[in-house]
């Protein structure tokens, strides 16, 4: 049997030695702040036993991260129909392109690029009284955890900085593919963005794509169908330009987020999460990216 | 314990009443002379066992399926290297388009698509010193069947009007990312792509990336880094711009060509070959798209 | 001497059995309701003669046409420091496209399609104390009319549905080449578009172009240098991506817009307005391309 | 009246002192070896008087300025049919890429960029018996002057080199657009841009297009419409992406060659052409752009 305490603790140790701890995120100026040495890491197996090691506990912002856990409740609501407002194929692009979208007459290359995430959250908008709150409430329930929470001023800080996302949400709305109020919209994919959790939280959520859909307490979130197609175009997609990479050094389908976070998981089998603020040159944790691999590669664990 | 048999049988059976049976690839004459009404299948399982049902000793041209191999034989003799001449991460565009080689300096997405197997190919050309006959006796010895051979009607064909392939290459070559002469590297391709084999045969050489890296002789041809990057490229890229919907649908790492076979792999567990020439609007074989998916759903078999 | 009122009322009389009057362009839908078998044209030579036939009184949205006028506005402010704001190469695209902009990191290609009036606009909005109401005056004083006005039903409606301007103000602002508020640099930039003027007007105030600079009050608003770079800009990119085609048929330098109206001078000799609501499928009016050609053609005078 | 001896002579002169000469284009290896002081420069009125300074009588490699005198070849024999093949508008783009090509399924924008030019090529091939030999013989008529040739080893050169026009011309034919063998259409295009000439025969030649259709010897090449519209795809078009720069500073339609030669013309006054080899980075004479600006600043004459 695996010693995952073990491997964790290894791990830790490999990295707080490595050189090179990539370069902390600056253009969400609220981001900046944060010090790169730090480094956690939780697993969470499918007999429900959690290891962690290094600052597994610190919260950070989740970022992109989120928009697995928004595009796995517009998914519960709507169903296969969801497939008519954003697709499924890996982009083939830098995370911030609109040429595609422009191409591809506002339908975005999948819910996991900030094009598709838009739509998923125009979905949210038009389908919740409370977007806000319920989108809070069902990440709560799922974690068993109510101190989560979004964090005001990376919300503030993106909304004031983040021209892109407008040109986005705009372009798409000019093809028809975005219901809502643009502002209202990205008042939401903002506030999503900026989720605050620990590496704990995160395997504690992710579980149920590791687990049928299934939470730790079993509450059934998804079906089986549903966690196998979140899991493939987390595979495809979930590492913007750097898909391919992850999935050849790591091979575990996964997303990862500015914030330095990455969640990553092998289906029956555990999810994983790691945190290092250092991003290398893709936009991808760079020590989270080396733990990974040092991970599967250990324990000869991967899809492949 | 999972009857291959009986599931190959009902597949077979299932397919044989789809209306829809897809349209025959015309773009290159010698293909086009293919009746879309037949079908085959092939499974070959970890413990050696070969189950076959349909039209699995009918013999096809496996087109674009020759790219895992040749990429495989070129990985064997470059290791690591390989991966300055090409890119591991998908495309995003459907399987002919110039404009991504262009922006990118001449070194293609990956080998998967066009661009990218024509590197491999410009690689082997240089590396071996016979490379049509050495390439074929690579084949022949992994199948341990001296009997597969090229298809020369079909190279010829395709040499006639494959012009994008031309283009393709040529574009290579004014980045320097094309050693050799364009014809003779061309040939090259032209002929892997007209390889002739059956689903059984196909099944039994894809066998060395289910087995991590070894064929039914037992015989180790790549290493386990070497088969997990492989089936990585496969899933993220082996299906053209349906790379996405087929993870999802089937959820196997595998590759299509326009010949009609599909091959797809569950690594540890078997290898499964599909062919019927009729392709769907994305030039993946319409009934082997559906037969692969009855075949994960019934046994619940995925990498996801 | 070329006898011009002979030569308008001719254009007037063949045009109005045309057939096909083209199509009213219907994504600013306050524009939608005017009657597309309107045609108005007027002349107005360097010897300062009017000449007028059709309904060349008749007021109508200039749209793009006033991106001319913002432009020789902010070319007098910033002299030649303008060009480090917006290029002067035509831009081979359908006049809405972002993807250059994209490519060309927030530096639009010429000031002639949207994202580069929106430039202009900022410009403007800085260099101005009342942006509004300066460019506002700026008109009236060349036109030596001050019943020239926005037109606020148009602007409010180009502002509900103008999206895709919207998304280009914010990925030019997300490169920093946008200096103000979004809001506020459109509000000025659909107000410019929303001028109303008849044909009369038009040629009144474009004679400053026609005529080395100055207007028919013999003041001087931009300098040799400055009329000669708007007017090649003007023929390079002055009609969408019809300019090559507007350059062989016509053979002036000129400017249309989504309202039907188009201008047009042969530089020291004559300034002539067309008005007609229905647009061909490039955008331009249609009847007044087919004025302005039969009008070269007849006096066999072009700059070529 | 204007003493344009004079002015040459002062052009010259000033030309002699400047420090920046621009870079000799090295992509193709025979025309590297030339010596980038050297300037030249002819204008011959519509008097058909000749004025010429500076090294006018030295021969240079006049590359894509052929392309003009292609085109009108072609434009002579197909008449407006022509436009089927290859459009007419500005390009957009640097003068080698194929993704606009890819894009439009296989039309050029213009016959001055590579692929347009191809595709003049393949016109004049299939239309005459001995292209390479009655372009020539095309071209000593005009200029009256059978010394005229093709630099064998400047088209050797191209050809053992230009990959990328052998990946334009192959993307091209996979479109249908290119209906002789690629081979021979490569051959025809690398020879007709190897002609040698010295400013003083461009002149003479080129006097066509200033002269309404007609050469010195009166003869009529042209029809008016046919002149007028290569003017004007000679002003959007004739300068790569530097189209809108020099129809600016010079304001004039012209065309250039990387080797280094320029020619340009007022209808109806005069035609001029420069050689200097040194290229700016936008693959365009240095020194000629220079002195084609001075020429038409101190003359005040240009089209706008």
């Amino acid at each position: 049997m695996i010693d995952f305490q073990h491997i964790l603790n290894t791990i830790v140790e490999e990295i707080s030695s490595e050189p090179d701890k990539g370069i902390v995120a600056t253009y969400i100026p609220e981001l900046a702040k944060v010090d790169c040495t730090k480094f956690g890491i939780s697993l969470l197996d499918n007999n429900a036993k959690l290891y962690s090691s290094g600052e597994a506990n610190e919260m950070f912002s989740i970022q992109s991260i989120s928009k697995v856990l928004s595009l796995s409740m517009a998914f519960r609501i709507l169903g296969n129909d969801l497939w008519n407002r954003v697709g499924v194929e890996p982009s083939g692009d830098p995370f911030n392109h609109l040429s595609l979208l422009e191409m591809e007459n506002g339908i975005p290359r999948n819910p996991l690029i900030n094009a598709g995430a838009i739509v998923i959250a125009d979905i949210l908008v038009t389908q919740l009284k409370n977007p806000k709150q319920e989108f809070l409430e069902y990440i709560r329930k799922i974690a068993n955890d109510n101190s989560i929470n979004y964090d005001e001023s990376v919300a503030k800080s993106e909304k004031e900085t983040g021209f892109r996302n407008y040109a986005a949400a705009y372009l798409i709305k000019s093809f028809g593919n975005l219901k809502n109020d643009v502002e209202e919209v990205l008042d939401f994919y903002f506030h999503q963005c900026s989720l605050r959790m620990s590496c704990e939280q995160l395997v504690t959520i992710f579980y149920i794509f590791s687990n049928r859909g299934e939470c730790l307490q079993n509450h059934r979130y998804l079906d089986l169908n549903q966690v196998k197609r979140i899991n493939a175009i987390m595979l495809t997609s979930g590492f913007y330009d750097e898909a391919g990479e992850f999935a050849f050094e790591v091979g575990l389908p996964g997303k990862s987020g500015v914030g330095g976070g990455i969640v990553a998981l092998l289906p029956n089998k555990f999810c994983v999460a790691t945190w290092s603020p250092g991003l290398n040159k893709k936009g991808n944790s760079k020590l989270g990216m080396l733990a990974l691999e040092k991970l599967t590669t250990t324990t000869a664990l991967s899809i492949f």
